[in-house]
């Protein structure tokens, strides 16, 4: 099944996606066949040829592209033919089993949403974030789909962050937490104390309500917070790490500390991952950062095959059916 | 004018707390007159004396304390004698100008709400903190007093981390950010765009939302938030900074990541200012890190004396008259 790569999107489209695009099929092991871009022909065409890729895959050509700070829903209203949208379409239609999009992220999360529909059961998509701690990968969701969220679709995230833990982190049985100011069940809004009741009468492997000092600290598999709290924890983050990066600078460490941030930042522009998951649409969608650069290509590429290969939208479908029954 | 000091307060009371009020007097400016001891008169005294002090400050005995983990209600309902209820009488009764808690941080702000009551013109007090950016020193507020704020609530917050900001951190016309997770005026919950709105139209210098990756970055020098988000944060930085440390250690650059981290870390545990602020009650509260040891004493009694001296509340009341007036 073929990845449908958006090359116009992110802040160093297309040279750098060209780049990275031509390191998965000269230095990774994907073949033309696999990949349908969806960019400007002639550019990415003559840049492949430069880099020494003799076999070009597909392009969809356009030239139009939701920018990174257009509003979703207007730009995809104004452009019909943005790079996203016939991504999203060439989903859809079965021309890919997967997308990687480095551009807008409320674009990617509209368009899949529009494009593609939603799971069986799900109703709200979430953006799953695969962050490393003291205990080797978490996921943490949602990042930012879905600020306001219900009771319900924690929940769902819940189960939906545990299918992805288990097929792609390989925790059997993922500790479940959920982000409070507390440990207590009383802890936070009466929307938490819903979801913590939902979480603790379910058969999830729930270990109650994780505070943000222990993000980091391996407790939990899976961390569940809405769109809100989890888009500030993980910019907090980002911010924090480049503050930390800058004061090594100003001291003289400047090798040290890029080494040891490298691991946490790496964490931050989602190059662990190559990206972040949106789960719950009917589709494997994979939301880059958007100053991904080409080392970003490949990891991207290699998660949303995994992610297919694994079938994690199957089992969080089998998830959501299971729980739907015995509630 | 007398600062109480709740001595049983965290992780290290009463052993840590003696030797830094020591150090206060011995090696601070700090006289015995000044400081009014709450905690068991005995072992404070013979420890004192043993450090070298030949003058105590007065002791308010008390041997009961509200522990970190006991439910903030529950505590003072049912230890009358606790430590933090017997500063704050102190405080209320004109014996201290101030309080310095190192305690349970839910009792101390449940404590001083009851016993020295709000400002006038405030709702709920909120705690700020100071943190390290760029820029120099910022503070977040509110930190976790009341995580299920009202859009007035988040507007005096302004006002309050307004005042603070120029009167502790001699930033003469604040900055004002709103944390949120986007720049627009439309991006978050319906509560932030009233509460954007109330900003917007108000004298206070107001730079627009700001993003999580922007909190260290100086934008802003008041960053105004509520108590789930703010507590979330600083926790979140708080864990992400001991994993730098962790990671650090591992890849054997242990001297410098200290180093570099403490300037960091000491945001997170208070100790660039010797602890974060309860705003909007009729006394001046300081809060600091269950985890403080002595060298956290001088500074954080150094901040009560610097608030009690610019006259921070007075000018808390004046911004709160004006705006009220002026709506």
């Amino acid at each position: 099944m073929r990845i449908a790569v958006d090359m116009l999107g992110g802040d160093y489209a297309p040279d750098e996606l060209v780049r990275g695009v031509a390191q998965a099929l000269i230095g990774g092991d994907f073949t033309a066949e696999e990949l349908l871009l969806v960019g400007p022909q002639d550019i990415i065409s003559a840049q492949l040829s430069e880099l020494g890729v003799t076999e070009s895959p597909e392009i969809i050509h356009t030239t139009d592209v939701i920018e990174g700070h257009e509003k979703p829903i207007e730009g995809m209203r104004s452009k019909p033919e943005a790079s996203i949208l016939k991504a999203v379409a060439a989903c859809s239609e079965g021309l890919a089993g997967g997308i990687v999009a480095f551009g807008n992220t409320g674009a990617a999360v509209a368009a899949s949403t529009i494009g593609l529909g939603l799971l069986p059961g799900v109703r709200r998509p979430g953006i799953a974030v695969t962050l490393v701690g003291a205990n080797g990968k978490f996921v943490l969701l949602d990042a930012g789909a879905n600020p306001i969220a219900k009771s319900e679709h924690l929940f769902h995230y819940a189960l939906m962050g545990a299918a992805f833990s288990r097929d792609m982190h390989q925790h059997v049985n993922p500790n479940i937490g959920l982000l409070n100011i507390g440990g207590e069940s009383s802890k936070g809004s009466p929307l938490l104390q819903d979801v913590y009741k939902l979480l603790a009468d379910s058969d999830l492997n729930f270990i109650g309500n994780v505070e943000g000092n222990q993000l980091f600290s391996g407790t939990a598999d899976v961390l569940v917070t809405d769109g809100f709290v989890g888009n500030m924890v993980l910019k907090v983050v980002e911010g924090f790490g480049e503050r930390v990066i800058q004061v090594g600078h100003e001291q003289g460490y400047d090798h040290q500390m890029r080494d040891v941030v490298r691991q946490l930042l790496g964490v931050s522009d989602f190059s662990e991952a190559g990206g972040a998951n949106l789960l719950g649409v009917n589709g494997v969608v994979l939301i880059g950062h958007g100053r991904s650069k080409a080392s970003s290509v490949l990891p991207a590429l290699e998660a949303v095959r995994a992610d297919i290969k694994a079938g994690v939208n199957q089992h969080i479908v089998d998830s959501l059916q299971a729980h739907a029954q015995n509630s």
